[in-house]
């Protein structure tokens, strides 16, 4: 059975989570808590040394990391991937989208404005984001104006990825109301068989 | 025949041409002076809406971004990928390491040493890059200390990924003398068959 690692906030974990339930591998879950530093002590580095959850150990003291990577493993044969190399790499595209061009500035924004108290230093830094944030919610709208998914027109990790983090933009101080067709995407995604929420416990 | 939109001191760039050229693909290459704002034209956000090179064109107005996507397509059924799905995962991980956690500070570090006059904006900028840097080298310098290359112990997209921009690393400002490793594991890369330089012309 595959372990999770993981901290329950984190989009990137719920990357992982979704795939393993909507495949429906069960699997047991390790609450690291990476505010308390848990995720850069001794015992996790062995297990990652890029000290970051989440981290699948997928057999016993074998370990992969990277979200998007570990959703490929778990999805490459299965109805959440295209299987024409074509389609596989225009998910991978909107995978490394979301890593450089997203993450850094929705997922940042998010976790400033809701771990901590708000001061000058981290107000300055939402303001040094929120042009990248909003260029990154602009390419997806106009991708999705004139599709259901992100890829084939199927459900992939594509969508799970970008899902991840999009949800909950808000939190992070972006207002999804200026992205009707992001919002049409996330209603679709969350109608998926065996949709879970990013805060469902394990 | 393809067509690579690109920039030749580009590291992500260097990445596609190097697998065009090691898998033996002719390509059409035309040069996108990211400096003169060339990647935010009009004509060429209709080929990537994020604006980044490089893009390739895989057919007549069809087109494909993001370097570790691009590498992947191209590469997935080559002797530059491994066969096998946790293999590909492995380079999957590694490929979105380099893009989260090594490409934001030592590019973008080289891209601020070697475009324009250093001012103190700059300095400081260079500063924060630091030990987000050094952190990726270590990381990969610990991988490389029992191994020839990054994964399955074959010369595969991971490598080329991660040379890149860590070959060139000494321009924004890290010195590799301090990680044997992985100067060893960059003589190795630089000695394969069809090996070009990140300068080299098309």
């Amino acid at each position: 059975m595959f372990t999770l690692y993981d901290y329950l906030p984190s989009g990137n974990g719920y990357k992982v989570r979704l795939v393993l339930r909507q495949l429906e591998l069960p699997f047991r879950y390790i609450e690291i808590d990476i505010l308390r530093g848990e995720s850069r002590s001794s015992g996790f580095l062995s297990r990652n040394p890029n000290g970051k959850i989440p981290t699948l150990e997928y057999a016993p003291g074998a370990f992969l990391s990277e979200s998007n990577a570990i959703m490929y493993y778990l999805a490459i044969d299965s109805h959440l991937m295209p299987s024409d190399r074509l389609h596989q790499a225009q998910v991978m595209q909107w995978l490394f989208f979301e890593q450089y061009s997203h993450e850094p500035y929705i997922a940042v924004s998010r976790f400033l404005l809701t771990h901590g108290e708000l001061d000058d230093e981290k107000r300055a830094v939402l303001m040094q984001k929120k042009p990248g944030g909003e260029a990154a919610l602009r390419v997806m709208n106009q991708h999705l104006e004139d599709r259901q998914y992100f890829v084939a027109e199927q459900y992939t990790i594509a969508d799970i990825g970008l899902y991840a983090y999009t949800h909950v933009a808000a939190e992070g101080g972006f207002d999804l109301a200026h992205w009707p067709a992001i919002q049409a995407w996330l209603e679709r995604v969350a109608r998926q068989p065996l949709h879970c929420r990013i805060t469902d416990q394990f």
